[in-house]
Protein backbone atom coordinates (compact mmCIF):
# COMPACT_ATOMS: atom_id res chain seq x y z
CA UNK A 1 0.00 0.00 0.00
CA UNK A 2 1.28 3.56 -0.80
CA UNK A 3 1.60 5.28 2.12
CA UNK A 4 -0.93 8.58 2.25
CA UNK A 5 2.12 10.84 2.31
CA UNK A 6 3.08 9.61 -0.93
CA UNK A 7 -0.60 9.11 -2.58
CA UNK A 8 -1.28 12.75 -1.91
CA UNK A 9 2.05 13.88 -3.92
CA UNK A 10 0.99 11.64 -6.75
CA UNK A 11 -3.04 12.75 -6.65
CA UNK A 12 -1.30 16.03 -7.34
CA UNK A 13 0.08 15.04 -10.78
CA UNK A 14 -1.51 14.26 -13.95
CA UNK A 15 -3.57 11.38 -13.43
CA UNK A 16 -1.91 9.28 -16.12
CA UNK A 17 1.56 9.94 -14.62
CA UNK A 18 0.59 9.33 -11.72
CA UNK A 19 -0.88 6.18 -12.89
CA UNK A 20 2.70 4.83 -14.20
CA UNK A 21 4.43 5.72 -10.77
CA UNK A 22 1.37 3.85 -8.85
CA UNK A 23 2.46 1.10 -10.45
CA UNK A 24 6.21 1.51 -10.55
CA UNK A 25 6.11 1.75 -6.83
CA UNK A 26 4.15 -1.07 -6.39
CA UNK A 27 5.95 -3.23 -8.60
CA UNK A 28 8.81 -2.87 -6.02
CA UNK A 29 6.73 -5.66 -4.00
CA UNK A 30 8.23 -8.17 -6.36
CA UNK A 31 11.56 -7.76 -4.44
CA UNK A 32 9.09 -9.32 -1.22
CA UNK A 33 8.47 -12.76 -3.08
CA UNK A 34 10.52 -15.47 -2.13
CA UNK A 35 11.21 -18.07 -4.73
CA UNK A 36 12.38 -22.12 -3.69
CA UNK A 37 15.61 -21.02 -5.49
CA UNK A 38 18.63 -19.96 -3.73
CA UNK A 39 21.24 -17.61 -5.43
CA UNK A 40 23.94 -19.16 -6.20
CA UNK A 41 26.07 -18.28 -3.25
CA UNK A 42 23.82 -20.80 -1.12
CA UNK A 43 23.38 -17.36 1.55
CA UNK A 44 19.46 -16.84 1.07
CA UNK A 45 16.38 -17.39 -1.69
CA UNK A 46 16.03 -16.16 -4.51
CA UNK A 47 13.10 -13.02 -4.94
CA UNK A 48 11.46 -12.77 -7.97
CA UNK A 49 12.56 -9.01 -8.76
CA UNK A 50 15.69 -10.34 -9.19
CA UNK A 51 15.03 -13.29 -10.90
CA UNK A 52 13.60 -11.60 -13.45
CA UNK A 53 16.30 -9.40 -14.24
CA UNK A 54 18.33 -12.47 -14.35
CA UNK A 55 16.32 -13.92 -16.88
CA UNK A 56 16.13 -11.00 -18.75
CA UNK A 57 20.06 -10.63 -19.02
CA UNK A 58 19.98 -14.13 -20.18
CA UNK A 59 17.83 -13.51 -22.89
CA UNK A 60 20.42 -11.39 -24.51
CA UNK A 61 23.05 -13.70 -23.83
CA UNK A 62 21.57 -16.77 -25.00
CA UNK A 63 19.61 -15.68 -27.51
CA UNK A 64 21.19 -18.10 -30.39
CA UNK A 65 20.57 -20.79 -28.45
CA UNK A 66 16.66 -20.11 -29.54
CA UNK A 67 14.85 -22.55 -31.00
CA UNK A 68 13.20 -20.15 -34.10
CA UNK A 69 14.66 -16.49 -34.62
CA UNK A 70 12.50 -14.08 -32.33
CA UNK A 71 11.85 -10.72 -31.28
CA UNK A 72 14.85 -10.25 -28.68
CA UNK A 73 13.00 -7.27 -27.49
CA UNK A 74 9.67 -9.04 -26.92
CA UNK A 75 11.15 -11.82 -25.19
CA UNK A 76 12.86 -9.44 -22.69
CA UNK A 77 9.42 -7.33 -22.24
CA UNK A 78 7.84 -10.37 -21.29
CA UNK A 79 10.35 -11.67 -19.25
CA UNK A 80 10.73 -8.47 -17.15
CA UNK A 81 6.47 -8.95 -16.50
CA UNK A 82 6.09 -12.43 -16.40
CA UNK A 83 6.00 -12.70 -12.68
CA UNK A 84 4.70 -8.80 -11.62
CA UNK A 85 1.45 -11.10 -10.89
CA UNK A 86 3.05 -12.71 -7.76
CA UNK A 87 2.94 -9.34 -5.95
CA UNK A 88 -0.36 -10.81 -4.91
CA UNK A 89 -0.40 -14.47 -6.26
CA UNK A 90 3.01 -15.76 -4.49
CA UNK A 91 5.65 -18.15 -6.06
CA UNK A 92 3.56 -21.39 -7.43
CA UNK A 93 6.66 -23.73 -6.70
CA UNK A 94 7.43 -25.58 -9.64
CA UNK A 95 6.69 -29.32 -8.48
CA UNK A 96 3.44 -28.08 -6.07
CA UNK A 97 0.88 -29.71 -8.39
CA UNK A 98 -1.79 -28.88 -5.63
CA UNK A 99 -0.96 -25.31 -5.12
CA UNK A 100 -0.57 -25.11 -9.14
CA UNK A 101 -3.99 -26.14 -9.70
CA UNK A 102 -5.16 -22.33 -8.37
CA UNK A 103 -2.44 -20.57 -10.26
CA UNK A 104 -4.32 -19.76 -13.10
CA UNK A 105 -6.80 -18.22 -11.59
CA UNK A 106 -4.97 -16.34 -8.94
CA UNK A 107 -2.50 -14.95 -11.28
CA UNK A 108 -5.11 -13.88 -13.55
CA UNK A 109 -7.23 -11.96 -10.46
CA UNK A 110 -3.45 -10.26 -9.84
CA UNK A 111 -2.94 -8.93 -13.39
CA UNK A 112 -6.62 -7.63 -13.13
CA UNK A 113 -5.42 -5.36 -10.55
CA UNK A 114 -1.62 -4.66 -10.70
CA UNK A 115 -2.06 -4.24 -15.00
CA UNK A 116 -5.73 -2.31 -14.14
CA UNK A 117 -3.63 0.30 -11.81
CA UNK A 118 -2.11 1.75 -15.90
CA UNK A 119 -4.14 3.88 -17.99
CA UNK A 120 -4.26 2.09 -21.95
CA UNK A 121 -2.17 2.30 -23.93
CA UNK A 122 0.21 0.69 -21.52
CA UNK A 123 -1.94 -1.65 -19.76
CA UNK A 124 -2.72 -3.53 -22.71
CA UNK A 125 0.60 -3.67 -23.74
CA UNK A 126 1.88 -5.36 -20.38
CA UNK A 127 -1.11 -7.30 -19.89
CA UNK A 128 -0.50 -8.87 -23.47
CA UNK A 129 3.40 -9.60 -22.64
CA UNK A 130 1.78 -11.56 -19.40
CA UNK A 131 -0.75 -13.59 -21.69
CA UNK A 132 2.07 -14.23 -24.45
CA UNK A 133 4.03 -15.34 -21.69
CA UNK A 134 1.61 -17.40 -19.78
CA UNK A 135 -0.25 -18.83 -23.28
CA UNK A 136 3.41 -19.98 -24.75
CA UNK A 137 1.86 -20.20 -27.99
CA UNK A 138 5.03 -17.72 -29.81
CA UNK A 139 8.60 -18.73 -30.68
CA UNK A 140 9.52 -15.90 -28.56
CA UNK A 141 7.61 -17.07 -25.47
CA UNK A 142 8.31 -20.63 -25.71
CA UNK A 143 12.07 -19.13 -25.32
CA UNK A 144 11.11 -17.04 -22.68
CA UNK A 145 9.54 -20.30 -21.18
CA UNK A 146 12.90 -22.60 -21.22
CA UNK A 147 15.13 -19.74 -19.98
CA UNK A 148 12.88 -19.59 -16.88
CA UNK A 149 13.34 -23.27 -16.44
CA UNK A 150 17.02 -23.14 -17.44
CA UNK A 151 17.59 -20.54 -14.60
CA UNK A 152 16.89 -22.61 -11.36
CA UNK A 153 18.32 -26.19 -13.10
CA UNK A 154 21.79 -23.94 -13.01
CA UNK A 155 21.18 -22.27 -9.94
CA UNK A 156 20.55 -25.78 -8.86
CA UNK A 157 23.92 -27.27 -10.27
CA UNK A 158 26.25 -24.49 -8.73
CA UNK A 159 24.43 -25.03 -5.19
CA UNK A 160 24.96 -28.70 -5.15
CA UNK A 161 21.21 -28.81 -5.48
CA UNK A 162 20.33 -26.58 -2.87
CA UNK A 163 16.47 -26.21 -3.65
CA UNK A 164 15.87 -30.06 -5.25
CA UNK A 165 17.51 -31.69 -1.88
CA UNK A 166 15.09 -28.97 0.44
CA UNK A 167 12.51 -30.40 -1.39
CA UNK A 168 13.22 -34.15 -1.96
CA UNK A 169 12.72 -33.25 -5.35
CA UNK A 170 13.91 -36.14 -8.23
CA UNK A 171 15.22 -36.22 -11.17
CA UNK A 172 12.44 -37.39 -12.94
CA UNK A 173 10.36 -34.38 -11.31
CA UNK A 174 12.94 -32.33 -13.15
CA UNK A 175 13.19 -34.32 -16.16
CA UNK A 176 9.10 -34.00 -16.69
CA UNK A 177 8.73 -30.20 -15.63
CA UNK A 178 11.71 -29.05 -17.06
CA UNK A 179 12.51 -31.40 -20.97
CA UNK A 180 9.15 -30.01 -22.73
CA UNK A 181 9.49 -26.36 -22.06
CA UNK A 182 13.56 -26.09 -22.44
CA UNK A 183 13.08 -28.50 -25.52
CA UNK A 184 10.84 -26.14 -27.38
CA UNK A 185 12.05 -23.03 -26.16
CA UNK A 186 16.25 -23.56 -26.81
CA UNK A 187 16.62 -27.56 -28.07
CA UNK A 188 20.23 -26.92 -28.30
CA UNK A 189 20.56 -26.17 -24.36
CA UNK A 190 18.27 -29.67 -23.13
CA UNK A 191 21.34 -31.72 -24.07
CA UNK A 192 23.47 -29.60 -21.96
CA UNK A 193 20.95 -29.76 -19.43
CA UNK A 194 21.08 -33.32 -18.85
CA UNK A 195 24.59 -33.42 -18.49
CA UNK A 196 24.15 -31.42 -16.00
CA UNK A 197 21.27 -33.61 -14.14
CA UNK A 198 23.15 -36.42 -14.96
CA UNK A 199 26.56 -35.03 -13.03
CA UNK A 200 24.36 -33.74 -9.98
CA UNK A 201 22.90 -37.65 -10.07
CA UNK A 202 26.33 -38.64 -9.66
CA UNK A 203 27.27 -36.05 -6.35
CA UNK A 204 24.08 -36.73 -4.77
CA UNK A 205 22.77 -33.29 -5.39
CA UNK A 206 19.81 -34.86 -7.18
CA UNK A 207 17.93 -38.13 -6.54
CA UNK A 208 17.82 -40.30 -9.27
CA UNK B 1 34.21 -18.41 -7.88
CA UNK B 2 32.47 -21.10 -9.69
CA UNK B 3 32.60 -24.54 -7.62
CA UNK B 4 35.10 -26.83 -9.32
CA UNK B 5 32.28 -29.25 -10.10
CA UNK B 6 30.35 -26.84 -11.93
CA UNK B 7 33.10 -25.37 -14.01
CA UNK B 8 33.90 -29.24 -14.62
CA UNK B 9 30.52 -29.91 -16.36
CA UNK B 10 30.91 -26.63 -18.33
CA UNK B 11 33.99 -27.34 -19.26
CA UNK B 12 32.77 -30.28 -21.43
CA UNK B 13 29.93 -28.22 -22.90
CA UNK B 14 30.68 -26.37 -26.59
CA UNK B 15 33.04 -23.44 -25.26
CA UNK B 16 30.98 -20.35 -26.47
CA UNK B 17 27.93 -22.07 -24.59
CA UNK B 18 30.13 -22.80 -21.77
CA UNK B 19 31.60 -19.17 -21.82
CA UNK B 20 27.89 -17.74 -21.52
CA UNK B 21 26.74 -20.01 -19.10
CA UNK B 22 29.54 -18.72 -16.80
CA UNK B 23 28.98 -15.56 -17.52
CA UNK B 24 25.18 -15.66 -16.45
CA UNK B 25 26.07 -17.99 -13.34
CA UNK B 26 28.96 -14.91 -12.37
CA UNK B 27 26.00 -12.40 -13.38
CA UNK B 28 23.85 -13.64 -10.21
CA UNK B 29 26.32 -11.57 -8.21
CA UNK B 30 25.03 -8.92 -8.59
CA UNK B 31 22.08 -10.10 -6.24
CA UNK B 32 24.04 -9.93 -3.46
CA UNK B 33 25.71 -5.82 -3.76
CA UNK B 34 23.92 -4.04 -1.88
CA UNK B 35 22.59 -0.17 -2.94
CA UNK B 36 22.45 2.22 -0.12
CA UNK B 37 19.08 2.59 -0.98
CA UNK B 38 15.61 0.82 0.79
CA UNK B 39 13.21 -0.95 -0.79
CA UNK B 40 9.75 0.62 -0.36
CA UNK B 41 8.95 -1.30 2.51
CA UNK B 42 12.34 -0.16 4.21
CA UNK B 43 12.47 -3.71 5.31
CA UNK B 44 16.06 -3.95 3.91
CA UNK B 45 18.20 -2.56 1.82
CA UNK B 46 18.11 -2.71 -2.04
CA UNK B 47 20.45 -4.65 -4.33
CA UNK B 48 21.39 -3.99 -7.77
CA UNK B 49 20.13 -7.10 -9.27
CA UNK B 50 16.72 -6.13 -8.51
CA UNK B 51 17.47 -2.43 -8.92
CA UNK B 52 18.15 -3.07 -12.67
CA UNK B 53 15.42 -5.22 -12.79
CA UNK B 54 12.81 -2.26 -11.65
CA UNK B 55 14.55 0.10 -13.67
CA UNK B 56 14.49 -1.95 -17.26
CA UNK B 57 10.48 -2.07 -16.22
CA UNK B 58 10.70 1.69 -15.59
CA UNK B 59 11.84 2.14 -18.65
CA UNK B 60 8.76 0.19 -20.72
CA UNK B 61 6.34 1.92 -18.08
CA UNK B 62 7.78 5.82 -18.48
CA UNK B 63 8.48 5.50 -22.29
CA UNK B 64 6.52 8.25 -23.34
CA UNK B 65 8.11 10.59 -20.67
CA UNK B 66 12.06 10.63 -22.69
CA UNK B 67 13.39 13.32 -23.77
CA UNK B 68 13.61 12.14 -27.63
CA UNK B 69 12.08 9.16 -28.98
CA UNK B 70 14.20 6.48 -28.23
CA UNK B 71 15.17 2.75 -29.28
CA UNK B 72 13.56 0.96 -26.06
CA UNK B 73 15.24 -1.91 -26.32
CA UNK B 74 18.37 -0.36 -26.56
CA UNK B 75 16.98 1.44 -23.11
CA UNK B 76 16.46 -1.80 -21.84
CA UNK B 77 19.51 -3.54 -22.83
CA UNK B 78 21.55 -0.96 -20.90
CA UNK B 79 19.76 -1.03 -17.58
CA UNK B 80 19.90 -4.53 -17.79
CA UNK B 81 23.65 -4.24 -18.04
CA UNK B 82 24.56 -0.50 -16.48
CA UNK B 83 25.76 -1.83 -13.27
CA UNK B 84 27.22 -5.28 -13.40
CA UNK B 85 30.50 -3.89 -12.78
CA UNK B 86 29.50 -3.53 -9.40
CA UNK B 87 30.11 -7.31 -8.97
CA UNK B 88 34.08 -6.30 -8.87
CA UNK B 89 33.84 -2.58 -7.96
CA UNK B 90 31.08 -2.56 -5.58
CA UNK B 91 27.53 0.40 -6.13
CA UNK B 92 29.45 3.78 -5.43
CA UNK B 93 27.07 6.11 -3.67
CA UNK B 94 25.54 9.42 -5.76
CA UNK B 95 26.85 11.31 -2.90
CA UNK B 96 29.93 9.53 -1.69
CA UNK B 97 32.18 11.95 -3.94
CA UNK B 98 35.41 10.51 -2.42
CA UNK B 99 34.90 7.20 -3.56
CA UNK B 100 33.61 8.51 -7.04
CA UNK B 101 36.98 9.90 -7.84
CA UNK B 102 38.08 6.47 -8.62
CA UNK B 103 34.79 4.94 -9.98
CA UNK B 104 36.00 5.04 -13.61
CA UNK B 105 38.83 2.87 -12.96
CA UNK B 106 37.30 0.41 -10.66
CA UNK B 107 34.38 -0.03 -13.03
CA UNK B 108 36.54 -0.40 -16.31
CA UNK B 109 39.14 -2.92 -14.42
CA UNK B 110 35.36 -5.01 -13.58
CA UNK B 111 34.27 -4.43 -17.19
CA UNK B 112 37.58 -5.64 -18.29
CA UNK B 113 37.08 -8.58 -16.88
CA UNK B 114 33.01 -9.52 -16.93
CA UNK B 115 32.46 -8.60 -20.53
CA UNK B 116 35.75 -10.60 -20.84
CA UNK B 117 34.35 -13.70 -20.01
CA UNK B 118 32.61 -13.79 -23.15
CA UNK B 119 33.55 -14.48 -26.78
CA UNK B 120 32.84 -12.48 -29.64
CA UNK B 121 30.04 -10.94 -30.88
CA UNK B 122 27.96 -10.86 -27.36
CA UNK B 123 31.38 -9.78 -25.85
CA UNK B 124 31.31 -7.00 -27.94
CA UNK B 125 27.44 -6.04 -27.47
CA UNK B 126 27.31 -5.69 -23.97
CA UNK B 127 30.24 -3.95 -23.81
CA UNK B 128 28.99 -1.49 -25.77
CA UNK B 129 26.01 -1.25 -24.19
CA UNK B 130 27.84 -0.19 -20.83
CA UNK B 131 29.84 2.21 -22.67
CA UNK B 132 26.89 3.69 -24.19
CA UNK B 133 25.31 4.42 -20.59
CA UNK B 134 28.71 5.86 -19.19
CA UNK B 135 28.86 7.90 -21.67
CA UNK B 136 25.17 9.30 -21.63
CA UNK B 137 25.45 10.95 -24.67
CA UNK B 138 22.81 8.95 -27.20
CA UNK B 139 19.08 10.32 -25.99
CA UNK B 140 18.35 6.19 -25.10
CA UNK B 141 21.34 6.45 -22.51
CA UNK B 142 19.69 9.67 -21.45
CA UNK B 143 16.49 8.48 -20.60
CA UNK B 144 18.27 5.36 -19.46
CA UNK B 145 20.57 7.27 -17.08
CA UNK B 146 17.53 9.82 -15.91
CA UNK B 147 15.59 6.68 -14.49
CA UNK B 148 18.76 5.76 -12.57
CA UNK B 149 18.23 8.72 -10.69
CA UNK B 150 14.20 8.52 -10.67
CA UNK B 151 13.75 5.54 -9.14
CA UNK B 152 16.16 6.43 -5.78
CA UNK B 153 14.18 9.52 -5.53
CA UNK B 154 10.56 7.51 -5.40
CA UNK B 155 12.31 4.73 -2.88
CA UNK B 156 13.15 7.53 -0.65
CA UNK B 157 9.82 9.55 -0.88
CA UNK B 158 7.67 6.17 -0.29
CA UNK B 159 10.38 5.48 2.87
CA UNK B 160 9.92 9.22 4.45
CA UNK B 161 13.45 9.57 3.08
CA UNK B 162 15.24 6.48 4.80
CA UNK B 163 18.29 6.77 2.69
CA UNK B 164 18.52 10.64 2.73
CA UNK B 165 18.14 10.97 6.37
CA UNK B 166 20.15 7.96 7.47
CA UNK B 167 23.35 9.71 5.52
CA UNK B 168 22.66 12.95 6.28
CA UNK B 169 21.55 14.05 2.64
CA UNK B 170 20.21 17.87 1.74
CA UNK B 171 17.69 19.11 -0.72
CA UNK B 172 20.84 20.83 -2.56
CA UNK B 173 23.02 17.92 -2.83
CA UNK B 174 19.81 16.03 -4.59
CA UNK B 175 19.10 18.83 -6.98
CA UNK B 176 22.81 18.80 -7.44
CA UNK B 177 22.97 15.51 -8.78
CA UNK B 178 19.84 14.42 -9.67
CA UNK B 179 18.58 17.84 -11.61
CA UNK B 180 21.43 17.38 -14.24
CA UNK B 181 20.18 13.67 -15.97
CA UNK B 182 16.78 13.88 -15.11
CA UNK B 183 16.57 17.00 -17.45
CA UNK B 184 18.54 15.80 -19.95
CA UNK B 185 17.04 12.54 -20.52
CA UNK B 186 13.15 13.23 -19.27
CA UNK B 187 12.50 16.64 -18.48
CA UNK B 188 8.66 16.03 -18.19
CA UNK B 189 9.32 14.32 -14.65
CA UNK B 190 11.78 16.69 -13.60
CA UNK B 191 8.94 19.44 -12.18
CA UNK B 192 7.35 16.61 -10.52
CA UNK B 193 10.18 14.97 -8.97
CA UNK B 194 10.95 18.74 -7.77
CA UNK B 195 7.46 18.71 -5.91
CA UNK B 196 8.13 15.25 -4.11
CA UNK B 197 11.39 16.96 -2.95
CA UNK B 198 9.73 19.75 -1.80
CA UNK B 199 6.45 17.43 0.13
CA UNK B 200 9.78 15.80 1.75
CA UNK B 201 11.42 18.81 3.04
CA UNK B 202 7.85 20.19 4.29
CA UNK B 203 7.68 16.89 6.19
CA UNK B 204 11.20 16.70 7.90
CA UNK B 205 12.06 13.19 5.34
CA UNK B 206 14.74 15.62 3.49
CA UNK B 207 17.36 18.35 4.83
CA UNK B 208 16.32 21.76 3.30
Amino acid sequence: MIPEHTSEVLDALDPDLAARLRFVLEADSLKLVLRRNSITDGSRRENTGEHSWHLALMAIVLAPYSAEPVDLSRVVEMLLVHDLVEIDAGDTFLYDDAHAASKRERETRAADRLFGMLDEPVRGELRAAWEEFEAGATPSAQFARALDRVQPVLQNVYTDGASWRAHGITAPQVVAKNGPPIRAGAPELWPHVEAMLEEAIRRGALIR
